[in-house]
């Protein structure tokens, strides 16, 4: 799915809620076995029962990866529910690396798992984000001001031009080719920073995570953050997922989301 | 294996080489099937012709992701192989996240495959890196300055106290837990730069890929890079890897890693 259909989605459903997938093996409800399987159908039953409210879904990779071959065929089917109800898919995997390398990724991620976008440090700068541009139905999402208390460590820096090391990174990327399909992670504890963000890349996406488990405020990142376009995406996860842990979870999570998208529709 | 054990295999192989396990399907040798099953074949016989002229291997996790859960499984049965050998492992997977996900991310590689290192990406700070230095047994890998042309975009941006942003890295991370478990990676077409690198940490390891396909110098590496305890892994994939594509590769790449291990016994 591109870019411009997802524009479209969010003014259709008047959500630009993403659903973060971060399924923790031992904190899956009691009636499901503790196994890929039971991962897959803990992914698809939170699907289900959010997807009217949702625009997006992020799979967070590591959640994945820690349950081996079996948790990459896991990941491959809930890409592939997405793709079936035309639903955005995100591969929460920060990846990046030199550019033969980063060519490996993006087939693995877009080809193959057939996500529609990837998150992405920019540390290693253009060259190792640019194979991901290459494909022109899908988008790159770099790490720019995450929500962690880590962010203090590099991304806060000042550089010696003034500006903040985040700063200068949605800059610099926004001269690359094709960086209109950029998006940026945008942490939600830093509300006071989207405004700062937005007047840097005016129309980018930002993919804003950290509402609900860790704190941020719907009402300001959607006051700094929207765009006529949507422009945002805002990620809940363990808010959603873990709403309930019973045999009615699936249920409890539509009902976070629905109360969330319910916001985001006065907003928008 | 811990990084004590690995600095006394360097003397007694007198040797510091890595091998960089970059299996791309489409240069397999004509005879080996273009499957998961002939990667991990051309992966075993890569590391049997080369055990005694190199103390380690980094597998670029990439290049078995795009081959979806069969490549997961093809490198687990090559971190298990290489564990049977007593031979240092690398994942090359360049992660690093919030902190309930880098957990993940650890214990999907040093607990579920077996790695006895990987490759980190410092943006996100501290608590995106801490997990993986809880494991007193393994080490983190961070990126530091990198032999893409790409890392003149931010790890040689300038800061406001005069350091360059990779310099503020080594800095940095060198005041948390457990950094002494920290190696770094130092490109080496930047060979210049490992003397300064040196300065900034005198004994962390360092992990110096670019050798050979990407045209560093070996001799400058290792003037500046290595300490009394070694000090330092130097990395060579394509060059090694690829060197033949008949069915005497594995016969080349051995002799291509034992000129690079002849090197090195007279630099040690």
């Amino acid at each position: 799915m591109k870019v411009s259909d997802l524009e479209k989605v969010i003014f259709q459903k008047k959500s630009y809620l993403c659903v973060g997938l971060d399924p923790d093996i031992q904190k899956l409800p009691a009636h499901l076995p503790k196994t890929a399987q039971g991962v897959l159908e803990f992914c698809l039953a939170i699907i289900d029962s959010t997807d009217s409210f949702s625009v997006a879904y992020k799979l967070n990779s590591a959640f994945f990866e820690n349950l081996g071959a079996e948790g990459w065929n896991v990941m491959s089917a809930v890409f592939a529910e997405l793709k079936k109800r035309g639903l955005y898919s995100i591969a929460d995997a920060k990846r990046a690396d030199i550019g033969n390398t980063s060519e490996q990724y993006a087939k693995a991620f877009f080809e193959n798992l057939g996500a529609d976008s990837i998150t992405l440090s920019p540390y290693m700068g253009h060259d190792s984000i640019g194979p991901f541009l290459q494909y022109s139905d899908k988008a790159a999402i770099l790490l720019a001001l995450t929500s962690n208390a880590g962010h203090a460590d590099f991304e806060m820096l000042k550089l010696e031009n003034g500006k903040k090391l985040y700063e200068q990174v949605i800059e610099t990327s926004q001269t690359w080719t094709r960086s209109g399909d950029l998006m940026f992670v945008v942490g939600a504890t830093r509300s006071q920073e989207i405004q700062n963000v937005r007047r840097i890349c005016p129309d980018n996406f930002l993919l804003v995570p950290g509402v609900g488990a860790q704190g941020g405020s719907l009402e300001d990142i959607s006051k700094y953050g929207l765009t006529d376009k949507g422009g945002l995406l805002v990620n809940a996860s363990r808010s959603i997922i873990y709403a309930g842990n019973g045999s009615d979870f699936a249920k409890m999570a539509g009902d976070e989301a629905k109360k969330l998208q319910r916001e985001m529709a006065e907003f928008l």
